[in-house]
């Protein structure tokens, strides 16, 4: 009976996740929102897209972007630069629940570009583990820091380099840099294949 | 104890649900193939993206892409243009069970676009149910027809017209044409809104 009791509440914790699941598609938000009626406009933050299921990047959130951010249900924020977020915004995660992983990569100019190849490691990790999911990608404007973190991403994705610089210059447009894609040309993403299978727990949902 | 069975057996389903959710992750299939060690190069269609959970956008797909669209395990795929799906991309889909939806809008050039609203309506059904993801919508070159069934999923979405027509921008570039951004604009959403409540199917995913 009390083994009943457990089953039961593994079930409605199972189903509760399902729910999640579901309620993460934006689409089925639309569904939900129409059916509410309201007609508030959502502003997603600069440069924002969606890299993967669970998995999104832009630029730096404005409070103005905070209610589209909430419609995303974030777990987690990537936050790449080295200055401290700003109150408002820490705020906003607090009241949300929302983990934040800082790493603080210098946005320097070329010709003086020096990218971290073990930051961006680092904050690919914490990509690659579905416990961190929803997870938003941001730097200052979701070009180079981010970009380079995607396309790390799309490497270990077995994304050929074209498709990679592609979604690269997508971004950043006029501001694409060599340095940047040289730096994920040469990224090396042999450790991160062999961390992949531990960090991201898929194991169960792999074997088949 | 006939109970407890029901219990468990239903308690199976839904962790086979939840792996398969996570089956559908290609972040969780990097990891998936990184462990077998293959190292073939995927090439994603042009202007490739994802829009949504189950949701991707590009444009014509080549044999070329074939193996990286398998990734997607797609349900289904919206085509946008009139001229009939050629054979190898028929075959594709037979062999991988996937349903095709073609709605023909001819992409005539300004000034003598004619974006037949009511077409894109049924497009946009299609994409709201669920049912039918993971999908993919394309036309040729994944900039303007299927640039404005998104720019309306994304009004339904209650996204701004700024944030509308700077996604719209970053597909289309040089190409982007006033006019697909004004139908757009015009583009009446409240029949859809009605819709989407009965076409998505969402109602147990939105009740909370």
């Amino acid at each position: 009976m009390g083994e009943q009791k457990i089953l039961e509440e593994k079930l409605e914790e199972e189903e509760k996740k399902d729910q999640e699941v579901l309620g993460q598609s934006t689409v089925a938000l639309a569904a939900a929102e129409a059916r509410e009626g309201g007609d508030e406009l959502f502003v997603p933050p600069l440069n924002f897209a969606m890299v993967e299921d669970g998995v999104f990047r832009s630029g730096f959130p404005e409070t103005s972007n905070f209610n589209f951010l909430k419609t995303l249900k974030l777990r987690s924020i990537i936050y790449l630069c080295p200055e401290p977020y700003p109150e408002e915004n820490k705020e906003f995660l607090k009241s949300n629940g929302i983990r934040l992983f800082q790493f603080g990569i210098d946005g320097s100019k070329e010709p003086f570009v020096n990218i971290p190849e073990d930051t961006i490691r680092e904050a690919l990790k914490v990509v690659l583990d579905v416990q961190n999911h929803p997870l938003l990608i941001h730097c200052k404007r979701g070009k180079h820091r981010t970009g380079c973190v995607v396309g790390c991403l799309r490497k270990l994705q077995r994304w050929c380099l074209t498709s990679v610089f592609d979604e690269y210059q997508h971004f950043a447009a006029a501001k694409a840099r060599i340095t940047d894609q040289r730096f994920m040309e040469l990224f090396d993403i042999s450790s991160l294949k062999h961390l992949s299978t531990s960090c991201t727990g898929l194991e169960k949902s792999s074997v088949a």
